[in-house]
């Protein structure tokens, strides 16, 4: 156990960062001191916590070193420098980057699905996609009802899968665009302001993007069963910071019944069922933004093929997406 | 034959009636006359046409009966109160609202698929849903290649499919979010700054809202085959005026090679391949817009499932969604 958890968050003055430190104090994570860490670019910056002012430093293997848990928030390339000597030295590390996802020696944690395979020896961590978290969050509590054939899943992506500063660059253009004034796209290959497109990350032989290829792979480990089908295609829409995802699942036979999906809904945690037809009030990214919780709903069965059970799905990509998945997976590091 | 066409525009303010004004002075349409009607609000408007103002009038079943052929561009109500006047006189109607579609005395017709069906004594002729048609252009192409079992497709509709209130209200949302001021949706039920929500049509006791209704009978209908299976989600995006769809269907056994499916789609009219992964351009409403083709990309199978091929399509939801293809009935209506 740690009496006095010395934590360090890398990226802090981005999108994920900065809301890893208002989960951190919103849950009251027992810590007894925060380092921030991030590139030259951010060095003077600070961040409030518990109503202190901590100033965001350079990150230093030194001054790494010196935390009991590290959590990166930056991308891959960073988590490659350091990851290596932290935990060779000890450090606890929960890696927000795709770096070591598949690594079969690291696990790959939702705490609500599979928390039970962290064991104290871990000394890394990583934290999942944040598409494949709102879509495992949706179909983990299915799994029991029946054997899942087939996933067709559509996601609508929000900018800040890419960023503070792809959220940034969606406000500009969209102000420019009201304004009638010319703009270059620079964070997104495409325009952004009332557009969307492929998610625009490379696309490999097989012709899935690499955000799809996430979603299949890393849903396999998850869930612990490498011949899941998922057939995912993954779009950017123009929204701010919750993923939502139509999940179309395909059962060997009848799928269950609605009424039993929303029992398995509620039973489950981390999920709240959002199914109001009267009102047509569903899971949409004005419900999600801010929430915990993976908000499930247009819970249905195809008139035309029984088989085929409908879904939406949306969740925060900075909370479940992201810093709330990762402080849970430190909560349950903590607590073994 | 006509040799002048008088035509009329019910609805001639509106997003469709508005375009549909541009596309038969674009596409040159052979009339004498065309008159625009609109509501008691819209008397008083005007607009352009080959260089020639016109004035919008009240609609009067008097002025209507001096037509030769009449674009209904308004509601089913509007629709109701004068096509079945109009078509007993002999005025021939081209109707965009959802009123007579699933009438089995009325044609339901996309040209390019079916104008076959169309004969000299049609009166009324309805004009598709538009998800329906960016649905169909698409897969029409297909249908050679093999047996489809399934359609999976989720829809990323804009707000021009809920008329000019709903562009008009997407744009002042998003400029008072941008300036941080408080707004109160009035046209769509939910936020829709940076939002998207399930299409707000009512929900039948199957739990298919309206538009997902449509896109499965008038599919059924248009491609006459009662059996297919479509499985739809519908979803209302912040983009304004292009319907972008990811589509997945199922064949019996393998799907065709996407070489195939790319021969057919060059050999289709009214399509265009959009479809480059070495710089992540595909379809998309940014390319969409203004254009009359609907564009396919994204073309792949599923690595994980041979029998399913996946696509993207995008289309300008008031061009060929709506005032093109109502323009192409027209055209052929008069080459009968």
């Amino acid at each position: 156990m740690y009496p006095s958890l010395r934590i360090g968050i890398v990226g802090a003055s981005g999108a994920v960062g900065t809301t890893l430190i208002n989960v951190l104090e919103k849950r009251n994570f027992p810590l007894s001191q925060l380092s921030l860490f991030g590139s030259i670019k951010s060095i003077g910056q600070n961040k409030l916590f518990n109503k202190h002012i901590i100033n965001i430093q350079n990150t230093t293997i030194e001054d790494l070193l010196k935390q009991d848990i590290v959590f990166f928030c930056a991308n891959s390339s960073i988590s490659q420098i350091f990851i290596p000597t932290l935990i060779k030295s000890g450090v606890k590390v929960i890696d927000k980057s795709s770096l070591y996802r598949m690594n079969p020696e690291v696990p790959l944690i939702i705490p609500e699905i599979n928390a039970h395979i962290l064991k104290p020896h871990h000394k890394l961590i990583a934290n999942p996609n944040c598409s494949a978290i709102v879509l495992l969050m949706t179909i983990a509590p299915l799994i029991k009802l029946g054997t899942i054939k087939k996933i067709i899943v559509s996601t609508y992506q929000s900018a800040s899968g890419g960023g503070k500063a792809l959220m940034d660059e969606l406000l500009t253009q969209t102000e420019q665009y009201i304004q009638k004034k010319e703009y270059e796209p620079s964070v997104a290959p495409h325009p952004y302001a009332f557009n969307l497109f492929s998610h625009n990350t490379p696309i490999n032989e097989q012709g899935l993007n690499e955000e799809e290829s996430k979603m299949i792979e890393e849903s396999q480990k998850i869930l612990d069963n490498p011949s899941l089908t998922i057939i995912p295609t993954c779009i950017r829409v123009p929204v701010l910071r919750c993923h939502t995802e139509s999940i179309t699942l395909e059962f060997e036979g009848l799928a269950p019944s609605p009424q039993k999906v929303r029992e398995a809904f509620e039973e489950a945690k981390g999920i709240k069922i959002v199914d109001d037809p009267h009102t047509n009030t569903f899971p949409m990214p004005s419900l999600a933004e801010g929430q915990d919780d993976i908000l499930v709903g247009r819970i249905r069965l195809s008139p035309h093929d029984p088989s085929c059970l409908q879904l939406l799905a949306c969740g925060d990509q900075l909370l479940k997406g992201a810093a709330l998945n990762a402080v849970q997976i430190a909560e349950h590091l903590i607590s073994l």
